[in-house]
């Protein structure tokens, strides 16, 4: 295609794409199905499927891991722009991510850690990350507030002598559900007399600390997302040690500002490559099914479908990749319009790409045959995920009225 | 509200509307906490819940029984211009209809029964739905063919002495996974070489009939809506008598036509009761929900969003009515335009009510506390369910491009 | 068409409909060339038509006048439900509700004559337009104010004597430029300090008043309507007799609200008829036109825009229809929320339907060989006009935000 | 802004975007009032304001010139993604392109003169057109048949010794009212028993022959856009020497498709300019503006009006120098899917953006004071000229369709 070779892939990156497609093809896509069987069994599904241990190992031992982290020593080395088109692949299922060690939170968390983290957290809680034996939550979003306004967080992190103590409720926390699970990352409040920016910190609370409690698992739509899931975690006095927390009291925000760029990205990245597989779906479909006479092919609401999809997903694709470059170049701060704006549009083009497919596909989009049905939930969770589209239209508009050169781009 | 007293309710209707109303508030919307526990618990989900049947026993013994049924002596005798307000009502609860002996697919079963069974069909059948005790399955749509094309559907019905041989497989049928379901009525090929519309019959099956196998269960975004379910089923050499067969062979468009006007008139009439309660809610969150300092009634776009919903569904319910009245005045034939037309808006409309609706209840709106998640999906199968979109919009045109006098409506 | 007869027009308005529909297939729809070549020619386009003045009187001697006007003396004694399918009819061609005496500002105009004048200023103005003999002017907008919020209109009325002095200036006064223009109804302050709803007051200024100037013409996407056209008019110390005033000081707002109401079920239902034709011609053009091979009528996108036309024009017609019968029942107050919906919808509907059209007209759509350019033109001005969308968006969502039981419409 | 560095201009090109910048800032902006005053005088309109030839000598003065002519030797030597910024900032402007020498349809006709002329057809009718001295019109679409399947065109080109002679009714050919306007490139039918793509020539026809005849001008919306002007233009027997047939007979399409690729970059480019300053428009009036008690800026749906725009618009800007890239590097043919979803993406774009600016600036968007009125006609024609949406998602689809691999990007 013609239009992504516009932002060139480095040689290296571009041999990574080649292998990953590979790997994608190869391993990764067919075993869906083994995984849809796994889950089906109520007795195992909130176990781990051996068969996921088997392509990580396999991922790993073809140099496909932690593709997502710039630090040449530990990750990939790749820069933003490098990696979008690889998330893309991946994303093109949603179980995949995991398989090369790139899914959310944890690359979000591994991030924090290598950024943010002491050495000894770096230790104790990247190291196993890094090597795919442990996974994480984080564990910001709270039911009983508007968490798309982050200064509302409420959750108390309380110093007692050499301990903080946590008294908190949080949800949407993915992850919560999975046996690996060993730790959160909990934003909450420090300091509620500081300025509201300066009033949170990032703690890592072990999952077996006494007082973590898992209150619920939570579903999108009808998916528990087993076994990773989605839980309600309580967290009732739960205490840890005070060299737990990252960074530093009241740098909350600025974890979160760090750790929020490249997430928006890769999950961009990831919807993109989702929506390009309905796409080609919708086509797959579109040749092969006949209605009224002709191949759905023919028909020209269902070309009109394939024909927006490609250009609003290409249109999207760009945008990303154009937010990645800036991200590289200018930093969090110099990018936050571009990382704006692939916020607003991706998901929502996702979930208009995903819906027109399940369309075209009748019935069999709606079930478990196809991965169309929860695709739609996961792209459409997204459009709430880290902020609604609403707050994000509201900042974005925001950048330009403060100053009103701001939209020019000569 | 000013607007719906244009089609001013007979007294019958309205008394009728107001005790639904009522036994809606205080039985069965408060009903749906247990019933999701129920839903919960893996051991008893795919049975019934005894509070089911009480609340069935309160609404028989309250006169909210059978309300669709036009036939006056064994049901409501009411028109459809009547009943669909009530629709409106029970729909606001997916469950709810059932409470009423209302629901699909057992109405539609019950109206073909009714219309065009034989006095024992009725008896062995018809009375047992009539009582609510209980349930039936409608085989129409089939996995390897576009059944939006309903002449493509691939079943046999052979005729083997005196019996009926039936060998197909067909899926999305509602009802197949409840215990209670006792038929199928099975519609398939008795002629292949008829003409289009008189190859097809509609056959009684009863669901104990060896070679009728369940194949698997089927999901909708993840829900699997248990006890009821949809079912793909397998219809193996499985044998019954001639006179199964419903009014004779190459009758089954015949009587699928008189089955889908009313039909599609509840659907879209439970639909706008459910997008009005999915308005209701986003009101309630709007009102209740601080973000940035305001709450989110005072934001424009949550206002917009109330707003946008209240035309939409005004719309919708003022053309449900008048495809009603149409069908009671015109019957399924000079009703067919307008019946064509709330096929098309009232699916999408809903979908449109609820997504904003869980939009701006954030992840609340995604999971299983609210009810709208549950609701998204029930409303985007039904742009699929009995006819995509497309075939609808492509119908409605050529009614318009066949005569072109027949869009003016002086 | 089955839809619409379920609201049977009383034998009076449907005898009126049918001869009102004649008239317009006979004598309006066959002029509309003759006027388009009138307007053609520079040297007389700014003079009336005889034509129309001919067309007037055969309408006039057909009782085909002033059927807007409620008042049984005086008008045609209809009711808004009555009214509102005639306005349709007449709506269908942008010139013909002036050859029935029905176009605006004319008709609210009358109506305030009608209700709040006195019986010297009904003798001295509403007798001649109510015979055709003259035109007159709102003049309500200003260029220098968001007149959305009408308390910001600025115009200063003050007393002085026995007179009032004015001194504003307005815009988008439809009618300024008509040489048959006799008066202008202006809003402007009286009391600066009073409540802001008691600050205005309504004046009758004749045309030819001292130190009124009409400060130029307006267009509308190029077109300036001559020769009703569109003025900006100074008010430059203009000094009327104080017999001049409308109901009293301070009473404008009253006056207004009073005039609102028909006047946008007017504007709604000619905007209905318009995007009628609009999809006729759609329908005409797909039966006759080729292109790649297929009738236009054959193609999937046009049959969906036809479909979507007829399913949005109905929908709208529906609700402007149920606005005017709750304008009948419970005057303006109880049917805002009916009259805020349908002045939300039918614009946009209109829009979309026209725009539509004129797309599958190609370039015989944008120019001026089909009436589709000019009418697109007249209905975007509608969504600004009288309130831009947002405003009503805002107003309607408050109503329900203020009551949370007023979107229930059990 | 940070979006669009990601192409970053060659050293020439940005110098020349800057002094182009610079120079619609000081001279070409600031003309609009004065050439809008020359338009609203009868007397002169159809003539060439002074004015403009002033600000073309400027600009030649100054070498911005011919900037879109790939030829170093003629013109500035671009290649299309270095001439596609600046094509956006002369579009601001509708009016700016021919103060440069860059205004289709000439554009378009020295591009075909420069790669299919003659030396002696470069020699008299290419010289003087980059010289800036003659104008001349493309004269492709017919009004009785669909010209959006240019096999349709029926114009007729016929032999006679060593004439052609031309039979053919055109329109929709710009520039043919203007004064300069030096000759027409005719496509028409030379043989109707060739194979489709081979039955049609192109041929320049001076304006001056006899049995040319401007049938009437015609107008978008209400704008005939004088002086240059859209014409329907009769040949009627026109007769030419032979030697004025381009290329040879038979190869019409060849050079309609050579003359398409750029031309709808450049289209493309001009509208992201022309969309650019519309959101700017809405910012400016957001921060000026209060409508109750706040300035719109606060108000949530103009908000999201300025950050849907600012998505939309660079979407559509990365797409469209994403198929100049393409354009350059792998030709027409290579390029077509990229130019084929510009075509549908940017006027579709376009017309959203201003027709948001247009709601935002209230009655003041839809006159002559503002450019947004006429902008939103410009954009609109461009939804159907040069083929409409309708054609180009099918034919994007069918490439799709074609080949299931080609919508992979990886």
């Amino acid at each position: 295609m013609t239009v992504v070779d516009l932002f060139p892939p480095s040689p290296r990156a571009a041999g990574l794409a080649q292998r990953l497609d590979t790997f994608m093809r190869q391993r990764a896509l067919p075993a869906e199905a083994a995984f849809a069987a796994w889950d089906a069994d109520p007795a195992r599904r909130w176990q781990v499927s051996p068969l996921l241990e088997e392509l990580k190992d396999a991922a790993r031992a073809e140099g496909l891991w932690n593709l997502f982290l710039p630090d040449p020593a530990r990750g990939a080395g790749l820069s933003n722009l490098e990696y979008a088109p690889l998330a893309a692949i991946m994303g093109r299922s949603l179980f995949a991510p995991e398989v090369f060690n790139c899914s959310a939170p944890d690359t979000g968390n591994m991030e924090v850690l290598l950024h943010y983290g002491s050495a000894a957290q770096q230790a104790r809680w990247l190291e196993p990350l890094l090597a795919g034996r442990t996974r994480s939550g984080f564990a910001m979003t709270e039911p009983d507030v508007a968490s798309s306004d982050a200064t509302n967080i409420a959750a108390r992190i309380e110093r007692d002598g050499g301990d903080y103590v946590v008294h908190a409720r949080k949800w949407w926390t993915t992850g919560a559900t999975d046996p690996r699970c060993a730790f959160f990352i909990v934003m909450g409040v420090t300091d509620a007399n500081a300025p509201p920016h300066r009033r949170h910190s990032m703690l890592i609370v072990p999952r077996d600390t006494p007082g973590v409690r898992l209150a619920r698992p939570l579903t999108v739509f009808g998916y528990d997302d087993a076994p990773q899931g989605h839980g309600e975690v309580a967290f009732e006095g739960a205490r840890v040690p005070a060299d737990h927390l990252i960074l530093g009291e009241g740098r909350g925000f600025e974890i979160a500002q760090g750790r929020l760029g490249p997430g928006r990205i890769h999950h961009c990245m990831r919807l993109i490559g989702l929506a390009e597989r309905a796409l080609e779906a919708m086509i797959e479909r579109a040749r092969s099914r006949v209605a009224f006479g002709r191949p759905l092919a023919a028909q020209g609401l269902v070309q009109a479908a394939i024909a927006e999809s490609r250009c609003e997903i290409e249109q999207a694709r760009l945008l990303t990749l154009a937010a990645a470059a800036a991200l590289d170049r200018h930093g969090a701060r110099g990018a936050r319009e571009a990382i704006g704006m692939i916020k607003i549009v991706a998901p929502r083009m996702a979930c208009r790409v995903i819906d027109r497919a399940i369309q075209i596909h009748g019935g069999a989009g709606l079930g478990g045959d196809h991965f169309l049905a929860r695709a739609y939930a996961a792209a459409r969770a997204l459009r709430i995920a880290d902020g609604p589209d609403e707050v994000h239209l509201a900042a974005l508009a925001r950048l330009h009225l403060r100053d009103p050169d701001a939209q020019r781009s000569a």
